[in-house]
């Protein structure tokens, strides 16, 4: 198969629940999403739709450090609104703008392996780890190079018949390491807020730039905590692992270079 | 795009949700349907597993002649069942057996684009109609020709934004009509009894072969009654357009050319 073209830039976009939640949030990230140039991929999860959809089927979600835990019934609870409703709602809205969107989970084409997390402290049920080795690299680049822009979601699969929940922003960092072997990869996490702020307080606070050694103390400081700590770690592992530069922000950093936080290595 | 090897036989599979009720007739199908030699294309529904969740979630199935009524509520189960848990199960299972399974949905690379049913004397809420015009043939020669099953399920979209619910047989024929013009096609309906019987309480006495011309009279009969009128209508329309063959039975129909009951012009 032919590679794809190598100067082209391939954006990997990954937005949260909670850009799904709110309707003008939403049209502002497709509008922006659709006139994003090059080859792009989205990656989407939807823990405020699952914890929803749980609560009304009388499953109670259950977190570890941010984490889901994932019993059988979470598991069908996360399949249904991930890769159903959620990618769905996201492919046919996409379409309507004339963006040529196709959703996949991970078991599609054999598209994501995963590997179920051994039990620890904490049995994560059927969370599953993946790596770049497990991306089906050839089904992206011939959907990219036929105009299709690959929607994907955090269902994966063990290749052994059973399904697994994994981190959507571990899925983002994943397909951009392993197509950053073809293509100049930028990877665009959106948040509900405009970068890593220097101030949690003071959304004005935006750190435009941050460099990897610089992390560390700023974990210690508390300016990188909570869910923003695994996202920092993923994105300077992304970068070692060949993507040329991610961006932390809300929707405005996927038209504009300078909003949100660029990480560098 | 270069067209299919026309020499080379496409089968379009049909199940429904009966098939995935029961395991063992999970499995048997499975097996079979990996086993079937050619391009191939699964087709699914879920009617009962829609019911479930959609009872689990205070949303009370709502039929008129045998067709789902579709409000909103209703076209959210149905999004997250077909397109999400059944789609996604079948998947993960097909490729476990070394099928490379891709589930689409109608949205998906704008495969299947349908018309809302114009309100008559039933609002059938958001049910879409589709005919062969309404199919992206070159998505599907694109996935079969690099070696990808898809299997698709019955949520379409009106290429406005909108998710419909279409009836998998429907789609089915459609997909059959519009590969027709390359391929030889056979069309294979999966139901949960043999075949088309001569004396539906004897599951023994499967008529092997109908033509179109004796339809008619057994419906007036009786003897083709109920869910299978829509389906032998679907099936005859289908070989008007182009279908080489249609078979309607179990599971033995993919594997024996002798089971079930073949329909003819």
């Amino acid at each position: 198969m032919d590679r794809l073209v190598p100067q082209k830039h391939l954006t990997v976009v990954k937005i949260g629940g909670s850009v799904l939640e709110n309707p003008d949030t939403l049209n502002e990230f497709l509008e922006s999403f659709h006139k994003r140039e090059g080859y792009k991929v989205l990656v989407h999860g939807g823990g405020p739709q699952a914890n929803r959809v749980g609560r009304q089927l009388g499953v109670e979600p259950a977190m570890h450090h941010g984490r889901r835990i994932t019993d059988r019934a979470t598991l069908d609870v996360v399949t249904m609104v991930y890769a159903g409703l959620n990618a769905k709602q996201l492919v046919s809205r996409l379409q309507q703008l004339g963006c040529n969107a196709l959703s996949l989970s991970g078991p599609d084409g054999n598209l994501l392996t995963g590997v179920k997390r051994p039990v620890g402290d904490v049995d994560f049920g059927f969370v599953g780890d993946v790596d770049a080795g497990g991306v089906n690299v050839a089904l992206l680049r011939l959907l990219l190079e036929n105009n299709y822009v690959p929607v994907l979601n955090s269902i994966t699969h063990n290749g052994d018949g059973v399904l697994l929940n994994t981190n959507a922003d571990t899925i983002a960092a994943t397909v951009a390491v392993a197509l950053a072997q073809d293509c100049y990869v930028e990877l665009v996490l959106i948040l509900d807020h405009p970068g890593v702020l220097a101030d949690p307080s003071d959304s004005s606070s935006v750190i435009p730039e941050l460099r990897s050694d610089e992390v560390e103390e700023m974990k210690r400081e508390g300016t990188i905590a909570g869910g923003m700590m695994p996202k920092i770690t993923n994105a300077i592992a992304a970068l070692t692992q060949g993507v040329a530069t991610v961006r932390v922000g809300d929707c405005t950093a996927l038209r504009n270079l300078d909003a949100g936080t660029q990480i560098f290595l």
